[in-house]
């Protein structure tokens, strides 16, 4: 089912990866055909360098996985990964700002790191197992104000967090696709039947480890 | 038990921390007479304009807590920081190379953000969670040629990670010691009894959410 592969982000973003786990990750995003790669902003470099030509595209974070640095860092980070090949940033909110209902600061974050995305779509990743429906709702709605590409539910990086959900997915799409934004599953997604139900939720993209399984079964 | 606190980094990390969990952690710093508090570096000012002429320092983190960045966005959040107000920077080292034996450039990442600390204290977190015993002795050896200041065990963000355990502080207080660095021990630190155990094996700083709880048994 190569329509399903052209929705995944194959995607390694543990600390403790080693350089192999980065070459199994670019040979099987190649074998599958996954749109893309996502990696650590480090690993951008290396990223480009071994898939270049194959189409895939690379995918890195900014401000990952917390969202508490300064805009400016999280944008200086935006732009030296850009600089260093990646053709998409998902960069995280700043929680602790949404939680405060600190919009303006919340807005003027994404749109600074948005300024140095260069043309490159910018994702903005919400959080939402630390978030109420309400929060979700408006994190949506200040991504939209601030023209982001993307909402994207999670970092996966959340103890005890399920990532993401169903019933979050269908609320980020109901929210974001009439102003023409698009929604990214990821956290938790180790299945086909789950990959499914997240794009019939309507997710564009789905952010996943487990590529290779929903591949093949 | 001042002394005790005299040793403590009351630490709030967490992403959906709200403000007035920050001025909760400033006021219990003030009153328990903690050496310092440990926050994001988005809010360091913020620390900054409430301690003012209390006398407890501002540590922050940098990288953190995948340590996955490049040297130079590391070191450019570490010069904001101190801009800020920071007295003291603890670093994520970069995991990956270390695994990947690349002693180079985990030394050199080190010195980077050194560069840009001023005169203040630079603290290295090694994740003893994901790491040999001979990986984190290499790690201490790293840090000393780096001219470090402190090794420090945990961030507290690994999944099913324990944080410090003694006989890692151990370790780390045996190789760092006759070079004149200092460890702070980090994670899982719940308790005055623990707390103690840490102080025992070597650490000078432990990292801690459970100051209050620890200085009050």
């Amino acid at each position: 089912m190569e329509n399903l592969n052209k929705h995944i982000e194959h995607t390694l973003l543990k600390q403790d990866a080693v350089y192999e786990d980065f070459i199994k990750l670019f040979d099987e995003a190649k074998e599958h055909k996954f749109l893309g790669v996502c990696v650590n902003p480090l690993y951008v470099r290396l990223t480009k360098e071994q898939l270049e030509g194959s189409g895939v595209k690379i995918v890195t974070v900014v401000g990952f996985p917390l969202g508490a640095n300064k805009s400016d860092v999280k944008a200086y980070e935006a732009q030296q990964a850009v600089e260093d090949g990646a053709d998409e940033i998902d960069m995280v909110i700043n929680v602790t700002a949404l939680k405060n209902k600190d919009y303006e600061f919340v807005q003027k974050d994404i749109e600074t790191v948005k300024a140095f995305c260069a043309d490159k779509p910018l994702k903005v990743i919400l959080e939402t197992d630390l978030l109420t429906k309400d929060e979700i709702k408006s994190a949506c709605e200040i991504c939209i104000a601030a023209k982001a590409d993307f909402v994207k539910t999670s970092t996966g990086f959340v103890k005890n967090g399920v990532g993401a959900k169903v019933e979050d997915v269908k609320l980020m799409y109901e929210t974001v696709s009439p102003h023409g934004l698009k929604v990214k599953a990821s956290g938790g997604i180790r299945d086909k039947e789950t990959a499914i139900k997240m794009l019939e939720a309507g997710a564009e993209r789905l952010g996943t480890s487990s590529g290779v399984k929903i591949a093949a079964s």
